[in-house]
């Protein structure tokens, strides 16, 4: 499996995203998991909606760089959190890079810059792609544990799945979000 | 149900269209068949690789139009294909109009308007979404007949799931599309 | 997809009808949820289980009835509870009826009758089979609570649920499922 | 577990009737294939749809046959065919008859009864239940072949799951479903 | 199906037992249950890596009966616990050395010897197999209890779920596995 | 995730083995593909069955080293071929060895050696394993393909598939596997 050669070929790999199950989830349990393709969904909706409320925010330029910001999980993999603790400090975002520019291939150059743009996370734009990629991952925790579907409890106390602060938009809905779950986390 | 009430309610709602698959799949023998998450990604995706290969086009407002272009299924089920000739005229769009109404009800009147663009379909935006909304279809159908899964060849010959003709970008494809399918078409 | 023209083309479709889950279940996150086929089962057996205590019922008829009265599901899928509430009024009942029409037409007239007895629900027979239709959602929400799979409270809650009071047979075995969950209900 | 002791409890274990898969689909590598509790409808189902074409059977009592004919899988499993070769002459029928007898104890004898009518398999009823148990069987195939799901091929040849000769309206079908194949079978 | 008659026959075979779904889990409701394959990796890894801790048993044969202790399966399918209560005293037993033999086949001798050393259970080597085989039980239930999966409080209280005392490696691990559920028990 | 503690940590964390899918029937559309526990079951068994035919190999030691070969893929996921590519030289054995040290850390330090030794690849056990775990892959395939399940054609097409020349007795094997396959592949 090398580059994409034409956008059918493309567009015809593309469709096996649905089939990647998202690994944090797998690996606690939960049936019947989201596939990478719903998380892609789901956060890019999440930049649109929220990016009025973002002060100076490209919203249009968000909404594409959350469109591509998993598609390296096609040729690598959904790595579980642990796997990146394995790999050489930096291996996995080169290989991410690389994969992404393969399947991209047949796309004009700007969409592999979008990734790279991602990839820094220096601008807002890709700050904000970040910040709902784990409040995403939070929102579906919250779901699934009404669900009483998988053990992600310790979800709610790692750092490193809390949405960065700075973004106020995305910072007030995780405080929704976490509020909403004290009565049921008394259990 | 009723409308949505913040914007934490709708994002909670969207969690669930992930699981309800394509009708017209399950009805077909598809095992694991896409849910209506993972259509609307790829439709989105379709539109906004394809946005540059339609002249006049505004990509950004036909990629929003893909992201709202299925919600009603949240509430209003993904009804099979035979199920709008046992409904009196129009009911249909009618139901999802309203259905999407109180799905989006947090969101600016803007997101309902961009649905209703949709389903009057006359802008070249809401018809290039309509033309992808079909060749996803076919795109899947193609993977799934790769994978030996599900009875599927009846797709090829009815007509309502060609992309109408008038979007070359899309007929294009469409006919590459059909022809890598040939050689196996011969069993 | 027409009217049925053999007994044979009617027995074939029917098959399908195990691959639609019951969407109340999916919506509210139960893992691998029964089908439509299984809960027709499961009302046809309770129905002929409880006939024995009903006074005055032709058990015989209302397992009939029983045996078709979710076969519009086949080709209108199985409505969410809230797609009526987007409808016309009378609209699903008009559907649901010519869609059976269409699925038993290699059966005699009298198969469509049983039907058209369950959608008007006035004779004994027919309120049978719609209490046992709530009754079984119930025995299965409770099984599926046991199994600690979905987000299921909602329905203990909401009065359409609950069999209409009237068949005495049916009205006991709710109010002893519902004492059987009281200790459970303490979490 | 013993008998059960109330009709509850019986309707309560019933509902696990629909994870029990159909073994001999699970060993040729179907899908998801079909659960006991569908394959027991479609089998109830195509009883009472042919009962006006066998000349002087009792369709009502050939449908509570169906109802009752397969709930040993409850408790025995669903043994695959296999299984009977390696346990004593008659012990597949006695553990069956046993199990049945505790699963349906709440209720009258009567219901005892017809299971024991099938599995003697000497009345009309339980003749035409036998012979329905395994067109369904073969219908099933035909839907899952046609899906191009599973290794099926060896069931046409196999004379046990031919519906035994001698209820013409059974064999008609089945010859019009294995002509139906001949198609198909030139691959 | 008879005895395998080579070894890629058998192999082939063996390949299904990866379908067959663990029955006491089926039965109590957990979504995706272990598969008889699985359940065997574990019970032989678990043999491997308490070995050292058992004085005077042989792991290299403790190791070799694991490997086989469950092939009846394949053939017999897995029986519910409750279905050994229906069949003549011995039958089970007899009938899965059986299927072992025929299934086996192509091994020399000394792998129907494994299997006969296992049910026979007096042996260290076969009692610490059949110890290891109810503590992997345990550790799946305590899994999916974690999970919030299925409904198997009852397994904590069978006595036959208890692995037999008498190993002490293995009773430390139950007794450890049990003082871990405490808290969670309190609910 | 740090290293296990205790052997019950450690025998916890190896049944969400159960759950990672091979990634290349994944990606390539079986419906329920293999779990890497099944896969490792499949491979230990193999090396059993087929030692006595490889001169002066040490059965024993190569079915230990079956045992753990696949555990990194606990921590790291299980890779699909194609992320090899994009990782530097020599990181997937990398962070592999590192992986299985923590997750085997209760083990005696011999543990870790046959895991070593299986990724030097130099021994004949470290060599017959390899071996059969593509022989394993390529049975799984035929299976597969025997099924009507998924895209599998290009494995037999992959010199990276096919178990290295030098072991006799697995080459006669595939020799077989491959035979076998012939008149299907006619299609």
């Amino acid at each position: 499996m090398r580059s994409n050669e034409s956008l059918l070929e493309l567009l015809l790999e593309l469709q096996v995203l649905d089939r990647i199950p998202r690994s944090g989830f797998v690996l606690r349990g939960v049936a019947e998991p989201e596939s990478v393709t719903e998380h892609c969904w789901h956060v890019l909706f999440m930049v649109w909606a929220l990016g009025e409320r973002v002060p100076g925010v490209d919203v249009t330029r968000a909404v594409e760089i959350a469109l591509v910001h998993d598609l390296a999980e096609l040729r690598v993999g959904d790595l579980p959190r642990t796997a990146a603790r394995y790999l050489p400090a930096g291996a996995k975002n080169v290989a991410e890079t690389a994969a992404v520019g393969e399947v991209l291939a047949p796309l004009p150059e700007r969409a592999r810059r979008l990734y790279a743009e991602y990839q820094e996370g220096v601008t807002l734009e890709s700050r904000l792609v970040k910040a709902c990629d784990k409040l995403q991952l939070m929102l579906k925790v919250a779901v699934y544990e009404g669900w009483g579907s998988g053990a992600l409890a310790e979800f709610w106390e790692t750092p490193d799945t809390s949405p960065a602060p700075g973004i106020a938009a995305v910072d007030e809905l995780f405080a929704e979000l976490r509020a909403r779950r004290k009565p049921a986390a008394g259990r």
